[in-house]
């Protein structure tokens, strides 16, 4: 069993250790909620102000051209890219996840509507996350198709020959348990199906190669492990295979192929710009992009794994030694998120049938930040980027103090917020 | 005519000229381009950093609660509302303009099919804004509709029980000419079809009422005249007497009924935040804010008139004055906004058949910056929040120096940008 001076000690051997000096930690606060709102890089703030009194402020219109807003979309995306195994000038940052997947979705069903108009069904998971199946209800209905919601385990038996596109979440958001990409995007084009990605809680905490696994489609958000800031802009990744294939909907001036042209027919610009919509969101971007940098900081760090492996090889440790500390310290806890490294997430998820809501606060009252999750998830998110081996074992003694001593009765810790 | 002396004067009896203290003005720099991006107001530094150090780096998840994250495409929202005529809850900040617009082009077609399904036509102008046009040209090819493009004249003459919808600009982003927003409302619903509205020119440079013109949609730009900084969100409006009926195709989970109760279905919310999809862009969402508000402080100097009645009556006399200076200075240009004082935006745009572009660059190298747009337009912008009356002056008689010494004939200015 870890003692404290075990965890202690991994800190002080730990290669990774330095990234956590590029974060704003409030003092006295256990941050394990990076999988809901990452931390913020101590960069960000100086480079918000050079961005609004020099870009903005000074050099105004001029530096669209001058500092080069215009191919923030891209220069952010190609950093992105690195993290997610995509390649350069496929991937670019735009608008919401949830506009994104619209993008992708609508994309994938006109492919498939050509190719295949027989396959109209879009296959996805139970327990995805709602935005993710609030869109795809809704361009079910709009290209009359259905939408079948299965288990997990399901997935690969229900995919047929009626199946036009398979959507997951790569890293489930409430349960941590992550799928094998590469065996089910294998599956699904086996049956002949697309795939959609959505790598909410994939990017910048486990390791994602889209190209070796194939995939066709994909989406991502900018405020979890990357650290954008709160609801900073999306990304969205189309296989080369498809990018040319077909526009999406949201054809807006910026996805054209000359937007300053202005010409009233709707041409769509080479490759993944075509993705692009609106006027790209500058302030956001430059935020996003400070987060990004701080997460590929990790690559020199890494010993020539890369970023990505050196973070998840922490993140595992981290998860195992806060899952291991609880389950022998809160049997009243039952862990959700998979205990089989290869199935599990940057993250911890425990449940309890009636307290799980007051013990998250209560937590919360001592600095201890993780979320709750209807109906039963306590939900503890470890970014490998600013956690500390000891960090994961004191949450862990935070949280059976909180059940040790009954302070999760207390009433305010049962009030409910509109946020949880 | 009017004397460099005369606009001094002009400026020490400007009852608006204490709005101009809000701004942060480079030196040296005569800015007409508010139309294209407005300058930054002082206070958007301070509060940026408030968000970012304190809201996010110290709050972190707890601010969606704690500080009122959650409310802010609401809270700015009523803010604009006040702008451009619209009653309070009526009206969210969100996404892009060409996103809002998919999301209120698709509503009403929505309801023109179910109302009445043998209207296909949407209508709207051939020169406006392109993004609008690519939109609708979407929705169109989606939904089996035609899309006619005609001139502004043209338009009453052609709504006819085939029209669905007519979509325009208010203000015309090349020509300033301002539509008459309650005539050709009044004249499309006599017609039986449906209005959508595009304020991109129009919110906090004109006065726009909404309710009064009876319009049914609208969407508009929070980085023109709204000052939110280079790419700040848009804002969507929808009639009360419409909202409710249909739900729009982005269904994020911010427009569900209960996102946090994180139900599988999707179940719009009440009324207007239905229009919202993805979580609020809290840093940007920040700075429209502050842009907003910069707009709103006009309203104590108005005295009694309501802040956008004083802003245009002051805005009529800058454009006044620049075309006035030019028509008596500049002969070899053409004025294409209207002079009629109904029909002009904040803009005064003029034309020139071959040396447009060199001219606006010559002018941009003595920081008279205004912009040009394809094939002909010399377009400037006046902002009543910061410009003087001596800036008009000054700025029409750069424009003759640059036409009367030749020195747009250098070869630097006829180099293109990217953006222009």
């Amino acid at each position: 069993m870890m003692t404290r001076d075990d965890a202690l000690s991994l800190d002080a051997t730990d290669p990774l250790a330095p990234l956590r000096e590029q974060f704003t930690l409030p003092p006295g606060v256990l941050y394990l909620d990076g999988n809901s709102l990452g931390v913020l890089p101590k960069a960000t703030a100086e480079r918000l102000q050079q961005v609004v009194t020099q870009e903005w402020g000074t050099g105004l219109i001029r530096s669209w051209n001058s500092v080069g807003w215009m191919d923030l979309p891209q220069r952010v995306g190609d950093k992105i890219a690195r993290l997610v195994g995509a390649g350069p000038g496929e991937l670019v940052v735009a608008d919401s996840t949830s506009v994104n997947l619209f993008k992708v979705l609508s994309a994938a069903l006109s492919a498939v509507a050509a190719d295949a108009p027989q396959r109209r069904v879009m296959l996805s998971e139970r327990s995805n996350f709602p935005t993710d199946l609030y869109i795809a209800e809704s361009l079910a209905r709009q290209h009359g198709c259905e939408l079948v919601l299965a288990e997990a385990e399901e997935l690969p038996g229900l995919l047929d020959e009626r199946t036009a596109v398979m959507m997951l979440t790569h890293v489930n958001y409430r349960t941590g348990r992550m799928h094998d990409m590469a065996a089910l995007t294998a599956a699904a084009h086996a049956a002949g199906a697309l795939t959609v990605w959505d790598l909410a809680h994939s990017a910048g905490a486990v390791p994602v190669d889209l190209k070796r696994a194939d995939a066709d489609y994909a989406v991502g958000c900018g405020y979890k492990y990357l650290n954008g800031g709160p609801g900073a802009p999306a990304f969205v990744w189309v296989h080369p295979r498809h990018v040319e294939r077909f526009w999406q909907p949201l054809a807006g001036w910026i996805g054209h192929a000359a937007p300053f042209e202005f010409t009233p027919g709707y041409r769509p610009a080479a490759g993944i710009a075509r993705y692009l919509c609106g006027t790209p969101a500058v302030l956001s971007l430059a935020a996003l992009e400070c987060g990004v940098d701080a997460v590929l900081a990790a690559e020199p760090l890494s010993g020539g794994r890369g970023a990505m492996t050196a973070l998840r090889e922490k993140s595992l440790a981290l998860t195992r030694l806060f899952a291991g500390r609880v389950a022998a310290t809160c049997p009243q806890l039952s862990l959700v998120s998979p205990s089989d490294d290869a199935r599990r997430g940057s993250q911890v998820c425990l449940a309890h049938p009636e307290i799980g809501y007051p013990v998250i606060q209560a937590l919360i009252a001592r600095g201890v930040i993780g979320d709750f999750r209807s109906p039963d998830i306590l939900r503890f998110g470890f970014t490998p980027l600013y956690l500390r081996f000891v960090d994961a074992w004191d949450a862990a003694e935070h949280l059976r103090e909180v059940l040790a001593t009954g302070e999760w009765q207390a009433p305010e810790f049962s009030r409910r917020h509109a946020v949880t």
